[in-house]
């Protein structure tokens, strides 16, 4: 197994702590990973938290096996200043830059198995010239995927693919078309295959509106978009159903059909998901030439530097990074071309 | 204690043998209780599905008390053909408007507790001449408080009140007004106080667009309309917080911090509740004269007939209306005015 590359992160934020406390989880399977940061500053952040956690600067990935048993291996990326928890900083925001950048290259060059991130701040890089809507769109145009990346939330308990994303409720609304949903389901459909391991995916697609529009009397999206685009899947050789009234497709039961839901706009999908599981929620983007996955949660500047902010979805981040990895490295022999 | 006054719902619908199951749970603490039904067709069906309820047919409410420890009470409401599961019939939508006349009439006058109405087919209804959106508002014209009721649903897990209900998403959003979040509040606030024993309510108010906006990035509802709403039920001395982002306000955590979750469309009130209690959720219309309350389910044609319908959700209908008429009653010493 290749390493994973995890990235920095914002360093005013809780990233730094929760790649520490993800090493220390080695033992209960987390797998091997190097981290693409200042050594220097996660050494003060291991005393300050006294967290026994050696920390390790390692100058080429091929060293970090070995070393990883035994200490955090790091690539090192420096800190223009010194790191303050909660306090963003725009000189920094080159070596938070760099590191995504370093990261997402070792992956592409198959040197790193996949790509994870820990939370950025972008206000804090847009002061800095950072010119993309957050991680997945910087990576998508760091990897030559422009407008292919997907975003996954996946939990233990459930699986779903927002068509539309970081845009108003209204604006959202005006963003779905056949297309749009088309192409997010059959993205999904392939990740699911060929990185989740499921033979046949089973999608669920959601309605937009209550009741998924009562035969139109609350709606016209479900005939209008949301049906067409399911008998295009469907004569694609889809296993497809829906549009399903939104309100009653996050039950167990009704879980139990599918394995993703293909949900219309971002809180459908985010309202079951952390309702369900706040903590081992892992953010994954299909369609890219990487894996690449990172954990549900933000800077947390609140609660960075002490000591009290929960490691579960990074590690479920690198967990899960590890699994996709892995079968997309079995899939190569066979051919692949994602 | 009095009575509650039980709907017939849908004869063709679940509500006949949920009536007689949650008769069978009595002796778990549900209280008393007479439906406004058909004896005939209620006796019909406890042979059918083999349950042993002996059904007793009363000619007033005051015989129901000493009635009910041994038989299920029946006022009676006959209807024109005999029903069949799964089968609506347009000729007895008269006996099923009928039965939420009557069992409305009871506890206007205050000789029922509360009414709790079985599912109807609205559908089936309006082909009748029926002329209300559901019965929320037909309730709401029977008792002269016409766009005063408010919706809440509640499980042991949360309550919501969503400010818009029953339209598309689109015009969800075009429906969402200063006032219509702060009368939605104040209704909510004084039955929490006065009906559910809340001294003090904590209201959380949701945000519309994901991340609440983000300062506008998002869309600028929270700030022109959610926000401003928000401040005015602050200076009216409510206990208010938000406008909470909508994918974190109902993780157990955030769940524990409020009372009451104000909505500000359908599904972002009812994706949480169902997902997190499927069984339990009850319907409760607030601001109306009476104490009305309802399963959270419909009339499930499907699976009707068939004895394999679960009664829990009327169970908890039944539990939580006798709760709010207790309340109701006891207020009314210190003078009341809702």
């Amino acid at each position: 197994m290749l390493p994973l590359a995890l990235t920095m992160g914002d360093p005013a934020g809780i990233g730094g702590e929760l790649t520490l406390r993800a090493w220390q989880a080695r033992r209960h399977g987390v797998g091997c990973f190097v981290t693409l940061d200042d050594p220097e500053r996660l050494r003060q952040l291991a005393r300050d938290m006294r967290l026994d956690v050696p920390v390790m600067t390692v100058t080429a990935i091929d060293a970090v096996p070995a070393t990883f048993r035994s200490a955090l291996p790091v690539l090192p990326v420096l800190l223009a200043v010194p790191a303050q928890p909660g306090k963003p900083e725009a000189k920094n925001a080159a070596a938070v830059v760099a590191s995504i950048e370093r990261a997402t290259d070792l992956a592409a060059r198959g040197l790193a198995g996949a790509v994870v991130t820990n939370p950025i701040n972008k206000a804090a890089l847009y002061d800095a010239g950072f010119a993309y809507p957050g991680h997945t769109e910087f990576l998508a145009a760091l990897t030559g995927a422009v407008g292919k990346q997907i975003m996954m939330l996946a939990s233990p308990a459930l699986r779903v693919v927002p068509v539309t994303v970081h845009a108003s409720l209204r604006r959202s609304i005006d963003m779905i078309t056949i297309d749009r949903i088309v192409a997010a389901a059959r993205t999904t459909e392939a990740a699911l295959r060929r990185e989740f391991g499921i033979a046949t995916p089973r999608l669920a697609i959601a309605g937009l509106n209550p009741h998924a529009g009562e035969q139109g009397a609350l709606g016209d999206e479900e005939t209008t978009i949301i049906g067409p685009a399911i008998e295009e899947l469907r004569r694609a050789g889809m296993d497809v159903s829906g549009p399903w009234p939104p309100d009653t497709m996050f039950t167990a039961t009704a879980r139990a059909r599918y394995d993703v839901a293909i949900c219309m706009y971002h809180d459908q999908a985010l309202i079951p998901l952390k309702t369900l599981d706040m903590t081992h929620g892992v953010n994954v983007t299909l369609g890219l030439p990487i894996v690449r996955t990172s954990p549900d949660h933000g800077t947390a500047y609140d609660i960075a530097g002490k000591g009290i902010a929960d490691p579960s979805s990074l590690i479920a981040a690198l967990d899960l990074a590890a699994q996709l990895a892995a079968r997309r490295a079995a899939a190569v022999g066979v051919g692949r071309n994602l």
